[in-house]
Formats: C-alpha cells, structure tokens, sequence
C-alpha cells in the first residue's frame, strides 16, 4: 500500500488492496445515491475483487483519508484517443462524503489523479458529470476543464445488447 | 492475424499488426475530417505503432475489407462500471468510408465489438456520438441503443492539466 500526503493536513490519499472491497463498495453505493442512481448498482464484493484486484485490473481505485478514516474515494482507468494517438485518463468515480465537502478534499483527489495522468505520459484527462450537478459543474470549468457539450454518449446494454450480438 | 465473415459476401472484418500503423492513421485522418476534428489529429504513425502494438497495448482495432480492399475500422478498448461492478467496452472509433456506406458495413463492425463485449462478459457497450450527426443517431436508437443525454464529458488537456497537477 502506498500513501500520499497532500498538503491538506491528516488528509493522505492510498491505495487499495483485496481487503478494502467492502469499503468500496460502501463508497460506490453512496455515491450512486447522491446521483440518484441507486438502482443502477448491481457491483458486489467479489465483482469488485475480481474486477479491480485479480490477475488483469480493469481499474485503480484510491481511498482518501481524513486522521485515517475513510472520507471519499477516486477510481480511474486508462482511455484512448485515436486523434493523440495514445492512451490518455478516465475518472469514472469521484466521491466526497457530504459532510465533508468544501475543504478541498474533492480537488486533492482530482489532483491525484492529474498527476497519475501526468506521469504516465497522458495529454487527456476525462470525466463525465450529471447535468443537474451545478457545483460540480462550475468547480470544473473553474480549473480549466472543458464541457464536450456536442457529444452524447450511446449505451446498449442488457437485450439491445444480446439482440445485437445476435 | 484473424479474419471474421461478417454474412455479407466479400466482407471480412480482421485484426492488425504494426504492419498496418500507415493505413490505420490514413483512416483516423479520413474520420476525422468527416467528424470536422482534423486539427485535433496530432496521432502519428509512431505513437500508434507504441500504444497499439506495444508491450500493453491501450486499444484494439479491427479493419473492414471489401474484397481485401480496407473500407472501414473500429477501434474498442475496456473501460469500467462501479455501478455494474465490472469492466464494458467503449468503442472510441467506428469509420465506413462514405463511398461504402448504407450497405451494413457499418452495422458489422458493430456486431463484431459487440460480441467482442459478450465474450468478454461486459455487461454494457458505449460510444460517443456527435450531436449534428442525426443519421448515426437514428442509426443507433434504432439498435435500441440509448442517448445518455443528461451526462456531459468533460476534458481537461494542455496547461489546465498542468496546472492542476502541479
């Protein structure tokens, strides 16, 4: 386990083993909650350990730590963009618990993430956010983030999806 | 290198090999110009050749031939759902050349990602589509695909990324 202080006092930012599913998955499940999306969580524990902790992660997931308790969480993986010609940053999941909000924890762990980006030679770092989201919103464009408003993501899942495959 | 029939005669969809860099930035150029992005394209031949076809390669492509003649591409890679607990499949890139389209050329390479995803045991296949572009929207809703309408990306790039990283 690795951890990284982040100039905010008794908060560190680590990363996770096998051990820290059910944590993840407390965290998931708040966060789906804040995004009203509860009933879309199906994630279970030995989905997550096999996923994110087996022979070919599909993700990283780091937990940030306030006096060592757990407080919020960020979880990544690498994207690719045809147009740089390499892979680049997604940020699939970033969470604050609501009572700690507005004291910079949420943009320690973005920053986190930057760096991660950063290090690994990547020029884009993407996320995606719940239009009705505002704070969120404006807290992006205020660090330069730019809105793909002309783009609209398309999901097939479940029969569409079978139907398809044929 | 492995060639797939698609059920329309003459039609194969097969995969690549560092041999094939040249033509597949020939065709990220070509979609490109239809997408109006061509000043986006900094992708060479080089830094294909190293996330493509390199030790870990960030993305997978597949080109589609018309009688041995490459007509179209799709490049997927995985990304991952906290929510489903698991990792789905992005197509970052599908591409028919215009003098090919309306045949179902397109709809095969579709297919092909498609079961690359069920045989994969993802449980969710995704891609970014540009607002103006109703054909491929009919296209898509048709397929019983659905518009993440109230979700918008947000990128960071170039000194906004640098900064934040610090």
């Amino acid at each position: 386990m690795t951890k990284d202080a982040t100039g905010i006092p008794g908060f560190e930012i680590r990363s996770t083993t096998e051990a820290d599913a059910p944590l993840i998955l407390t965290l998931i499940k708040e966060l789906a909650e804040y995004e009203r999306l509860s009933d879309e969580v199906v994630a279970t524990e030995e989905s997550l350990i096999e996923s994110l902790f087996g022979e070919r992660p599909s993700a990283e997931v780091v937990i940030g730590e306030l006096d060592g308790a757990p407080i919020g969480y960020a979880l990544y993986f690498h994207n690719y963009s045809t147009f740089v010609g390499r892979a680049g940053m997604y940020l699939e999941d970033i969470y604050v618990r609501p009572e700690y909000r507005g004291r910079g924890f949420g943009k320690a762990l973005l920053v986190y993430v930057a760096r991660q980006a950063r290090a690994r030679g990547c020029r884009r770092l993407e996320w995606a956010v719940l239009d009705w989201n505002t704070p969120s919103i404006e807290f992006y464009k205020g660090l330069g983030a730019v809105a793909m408003d002309e783009w609209t993501v398309f999901r097939m899942t479940g029969e569409a999806l079978e139907r398809l495959a044929g």
